[in-house]
């Protein structure tokens, strides 16, 4: 009885993202409704998380939330629903929560990596987990450019239309691109996140370290918030949901 | 005109292994000589492999050779292969091979890489290239366990029965064991290799980590040579075919 919080982890690739929909679409939500309700005995189980994920994005540190009509230990919850999902899915840990706890509206920050592979050729064992250009990028113009997105923006040129945000501005406090030979690993950390924000955020690296677009450029974009004018986002595939955080007092 | 030879990735979850099969068994041989058959307007070309990979075993090194009735670029000849075949199959670069290169009876030694990984949850993102097993493994124990392998064996013990080989004699110039983190990356390097040799080194590997079985137990067992002792052969989906070295002479 009571509020429960897991930790999940996910490949993203068959899931037609987190939220449930209408219809059979795949869904991370849904799976993970349906085996609370197979638990309970066929009721139906509302889920909450952290960040709706789109189709194809992975999570190492979603978060999720629901309520139990009966107590349960949480390892035993964690085992049983293990035993329950699908593979793709999998619950990492599991705990109590308080009423106030709301898995996206406690949050205060998530922290985004997106790896992205670089050179010649695809490599096959890469292509779930990675995103792929073909042109070879300049370090320090992508570092540069991952540099110019920390602080506080309006973020309205990246967001993907047809959004009901109320507001698009965001803080991004780590914003962090290295290279691991030909794989571009990037970190981002902001207390919030648009839609398609951290693809279109790596669009903008690749434009500005394959040269089609300067710095400035983006900065400027950046400043103006024009919807139309931002280089094009990177696949969905090379994106993970790491960590979402939560003030200790919540957690409690 | 003339002899090919080419380096080859593949992710082998979705292949019933390297070599092409009666019926319509998915495979990486069968798929390559697919790739060729169109590229030569339907002529039928062999390729020879150096490695008979098992279903779901994976490579980032396969070497293959073919004969093609007409001469082409091979960096032509690269791009064009990859436009044929499946994307979980790359020519990662190609190359003309004298007369006398053969991929697998040129080859003086492999290089193979197992990662495992280890602890309570297994990660759905590492499902399809990494084995797993829920135990925690002494690393000291594991460590010393892959020492043991070093050195020319009869490796009769780790054999898959009905092979048809010579000889179950084979040297073993490298065998290290490393952790990173809860994951055990296991490299074994030897002038040939048995089928199901290095899962079978796996799950010697697992048998001492976990304390099933002594070390000087595996070293005896191995010495004795009799197939009906050994632990059990780690899953083939954490195994993957680095690399085969070739003398530098029948490279030219």
């Amino acid at each position: 009885m009571g509020l429960y919080r897991v930790i999940l982890a996910y490949d993203g690739t068959d899931f037609a993202g987190w939220q449930a929909q209408a219809g059979d679409a795949r869904t991370v939500q849904g799976a993970l409704e349906q085996a609370l309700r197979r638990l309970g005995g066929g009721e139906r189980v509302p889920v909450a998380g952290a960040g709706r994920t789109d189709a194809g994005v992975h999570a190492l540190g979603q978060v999720a939330s629901f309520d139990l009509p009966r107590a349960i230990a949480p390892d035993d919850l964690a085992k049983a629903l293990n035993a329950l999902l699908p593979d793709d899915v999998r619950v990492l840990s599991c705990a109590t929560a308080s009423p106030s706890f709301h898995p996206r509206k406690s949050a205060v920050s998530k922290l985004y990596r997106y790896l992205l592979d670089t050179g010649p050729v695809r490599l096959p064992q890469r292509r779930r987990s990675a995103g792929y250009v073909r042109w070879r990028l300049d370090a320090a113009r992508v570092e540069a450019a991952a540099a110019a997105y920390v602080g506080r923006h309006d973020f309205a040129s990246l967001a993907s239309s047809g959004g009901s945000v109320k507001t698009t501005v965001r803080t991004v406090t780590r914003s962090e691109a290295v290279f691991e030979g030909p794989t571009l690993v990037y970190e981002v950390e902001a207390d919030g996140f648009l839609r398609k924000m951290v693809r279109s955020l790596v669009g903008g690296l690749v434009a500005a370290g394959r040269g089609a677009w300067e710095v400035e450029d983006l900065r400027r974009a950046l400043e103006r918030a024009d919807r139309s004018a931002w280089p094009p986002p990177a696949e969905a595939c090379g994106l993970t949901l790491v960590r979402v955080d939560y003030p200790a007092a919540v957690l409690e």
